[in-house]
């Protein structure tokens, strides 16, 4: 049978009604299950959602999301020609595979940056995985927990306004009804003081980063990034022609002594809960970068994405609040509060280059959409925000000492970073067990999704991890050489994204990747 | 009396609610006309929406949205420590004193690069002056012709599914489900045939602009633009280091002589409706043009900004259409159907360029927001998008009609240009009347905005407006010199976006701009 002609008019699903999840779930777990078994396959076209819809009596609505998630995942794809079809590349085989095939002739295409392949490439796979049944993803939310009740009552609220905002251009900065109500929340919550004026709304962190670099990096300026940091980060930078300056990092966050004579530009950090390996800024330390920042008259971008969630001891001041002399710009998000898909984030720069950012934003993008603001500004105001974020807290709480119990059990005493706060911990890897990267491939097998450095959105300053004797992992380099597989924390640390999965999955999940190991050696 | 002490707890306000305009609408004009006639004062701090909305008897969200509208006008102003009072610098202020006043001591911000201050300004000027009864904003929508009715209805149905998109990154290239039904839309609208795969979703055209440029623009690289250009677009290739080339068009579009010779990496054109001329361009060039970037290795950005609206004859088909070599990329956007609050639109790219414009936006921003996306999308396949275009298409005609037999009647017989579509026409200015910025001046006195090419987002090339003798103004440039008011196109050339006017509103516009003008000569 050629391939053109596998199209289904039907698919053999049975929905549930009463006591059962939400349709659309039941629809997606339902189409996994037929191309994991090979009876959906690749190639084949499925039903349109009208004709779903149809067949399961369902509204047209949950047939389409349902496809839209199967798409997110890479098991659908939508052609313009046939439809929607089972992907002929399958998320396992995507994986693997390149993705930017430069085609024999086009030689215009080579005019994209490098840097701008690298990340997508890193962005895709990390996205778009094979769906694990257990799936520690770092900065994964719970989809189940986000607010729908509030989010919902605010965007039957803001309908009406927000269509009224739609005619017009707005303040490409954003709307100042929410840009004063992120003023409010940061000086509450961060003791962040800052004017509406200082505050530019941005698409998601990554549009931050994006924005900082277009007004500071140029080609050749030098960037000091933690080591490791996260790829999104760096990939900006070097996109836009930066050379990265590592600096190591220890228990205390960021070594102020990897700073000194450093010229640089601008240095990116993540004070409250280091990506990634969870560390905490200290205050002494927090005086020094700014006491260099300075002098060296560069800028620091504090990048604070999961301060929202502190559970042990309290937070400290921000960088930015401890700044007085206009030195750092704070990027906040909302994609760890209300999720990604949301894509809502903003920055908040120093009074003296605030002017510029707005006109960095109006050239990018010329504002953010209308609605989305609203919704935010709403949930907000109406103080459904601070409640969502106290329900989020106890919950993750809760679901890291399920985690870092579970791994005592399994693997005995270890040692584990930066559960104080956050989304995700650092797991020192006993030494009684294989490596990181076998335990990733391990896991996986067993459908559980664990990541090392070297398969989380982690950037490494190849040159900056020394080869010869073996050393502290945190000692960092002392050398400019690289030899592959002798970097010490892709090899011994494991990452755990927590907050997605519930305790009874952490325990299940953290049962499947302890079996098959060596045993404990009885100590 | 201290201004910190003009504190009002009450606003003068009446709403009538029967046989009305909408309450929020009525609170905009209102405090309008109490800060025009100097009962609010600047600096004034006026009641929370809150207080407001409890005074009125009306809900919160009504006293909100008037509020935004207000601060989106500059007359307003949100102080996180004061409230919102009444802006200090009130919109005509605004219009003239500069946005970015750099502060002494602060070297640091010197690095925004000068670009991004002129296009600043030049946006916020444009957007941001004072609000006048009568006016022809080019590019401005009449707000009462939204589809508020399908909006709504999308919005509610698409409120549960894109709640469930919240939760994770969505595919940095946009929902398929949107791409697949743009790309139904340009095949059957425009004979423009892509593949999913081609299009990215982005913020508004002027995303898709800067990401264009991020892809093909280098220090020193080569654009063509028209000239006059679109300021929007000048200023994002200026602002990636590109020295624009400027191209000469006449009534056919571009001459293609003015590319004979040039090895630019990028041109960009607006071959539907010139902006700001209004010419379209014709076959035969299209096709020289086609000819010219194949040759020189070059991409074509076809701005197709306001296609959706042609009145007279057939459409040409798109460059895209006509490119077999992989050479045009095709900007699209909604602001000027379902308006600019909404930030969509999207870019078709040449399949070569695809991943790494995908690689690009994810870089830049990581995608666009999930709900925005199922909006449109839902307009678009369930046919409301089609016949709010065919509405807006009677309407705008009508508009237009009425604008052109105005002028006549007013001025007697004169040339329009580019009201075969689009939304807005250019007036020559007759002989016997003041050059066009007297005439602005004239008509802003009187509460009619109307714009000549010196106020209009045009991008002037200096250089190449010619000096010495009196030329013909579609003879563009043989000189590099340039001297101050001899450009023919800025003396004698009115702009006029009509279709935010309704018909009896452009009359009445036509009759004051008319007003204390010298006789028309009896011919």
């Amino acid at each position: 049978m050629a391939r053109s002609d596998r199209r289904l008019t039907q698919l053999p699903l049975t929905l549930r009604r009463l006591d059962a999840p939400p349709l659309q779930q039941q629809i997606v777990e339902q189409i996994r299950q037929l191309v994991a078994k090979g009876i959906l396959l690749p190639g084949t076209r499925v039903p349109s959602t009208r004709a779903l819809a149809e067949q399961l009596g369902v509204a047209r609505n949950t047939t389409t999301i349902a496809y839209e998630l199967l798409v997110s995942e890479g098991l659908l794809e939508v052609r313009s020609s046939a439809g929607t079809v089972v992907s002929e590349a399958l998320p396992e085989v995507l994986a693997s595979a390149p993705l930017a095939s430069s085609r024999p002739g086009s030689e215009r295409a080579s005019s994209a940056p490098p840097a701008l392949r690298t990340m997508h490439q890193a962005m895709r796979l990390y996205e778009r995985g094979r769906p694990l049944p257990f799936d520690f993803r770092v900065g994964q939310v719970d989809e189940s927990l986000l607010p729908l009740g509030p989010l919902r009552a605010a965007a039957r609220r803001n309908l009406e306004a927000s269509v009224a905002l739609l005619g017009r251009y707005g303040d490409p900065a954003g709307l100042p009804v929410l840009r004063a109500a992120i003023a409010d929340h940061l000086r509450r919550t961060r003791g962040v003081r800052c004017a509406v004026e200082q505050i530019v709304i941005v698409a998601g962190a990554q549009e931050g980063l994006n924005l900082i670099a277009r007004l500071l990096v140029r080609q050749g300026s030098e960037v000091v990034v933690e080591n490791p940091c996260y790829e999104g980060a760096a990939a900006v930078f070097t996109s836009h022609g930066a050379r990265l300056v590592p600096a190591r990092v220890d228990e205390r966050g960021l070594l102020p002594d990897e700073l000194s004579g450093v010229r640089a530009s601008l240095a990116y950090v993540t004070p409250s809960h280091q990506f990634p390996l969870g560390f905490t800024l200290s205050l002494t330390r927090r005086l020094a970068l700014l006491d260099w920042a300075a002098e060296s008259r560069a800028y620091v971008i504090e990048d604070d994405y999961d301060s929202d969630f502190r559970y042990d001891g309290a937070p400290l001041l921000a960088l930015s609040a401890l700044d007085t002399r206009g030195s750092v710009i704070y990027l906040g998000t909302f994609s760890k509060s209300l999720g990604a898909g949301l894509r809502l984030g903003y920055a908040v720069f120093p009074e003296a280059l605030a002017p510029a950012a707005v006109a960095a934003k109006s050239v990018m993008n010329n504002g953010h959409p209308a609605f989305d603001q609203l919704l935010v500004a709403g949930l907000l105001e109406s103080g459904s925000f601070e409640h969502h974020l106290r329900r989020l807290r106890r919950e993750y709480r809760l679901r890291r000492d399920c985690l870092v119990h579970a791994l005592e059990r399994h693997f005995g005493p270890s040692r584990v970073d930066g559960g104080e706060g956050g989304m995700h911990v650092a797991w020192h890897v006993p030494e009684w067990l294989p490596p990181a990267p076998a335990l990733v491939e391990h896991a996986r097998q067993r459908g559980v999704g664990v990541y090392s450095l070297e398969r989380a959105p982690v950037h490494y300053v190849a040159h900056a991890w020394g080869s010869g004797a073996p050393r502290s992992w945190l000692q960092g380099p002392t050398s400019s050489e690289h030899r592959e597989g002798l970097d010490p924390l892709a090899q011994r640390l494991l990452l755990f994204g927590y907050p997605c999965l519930s305790p009874p999955r952490i325990q299940s999940a953290l049962a499947a990747l302890a079996s098959d190991l060596p045993a404990r050696p009885s100590s």
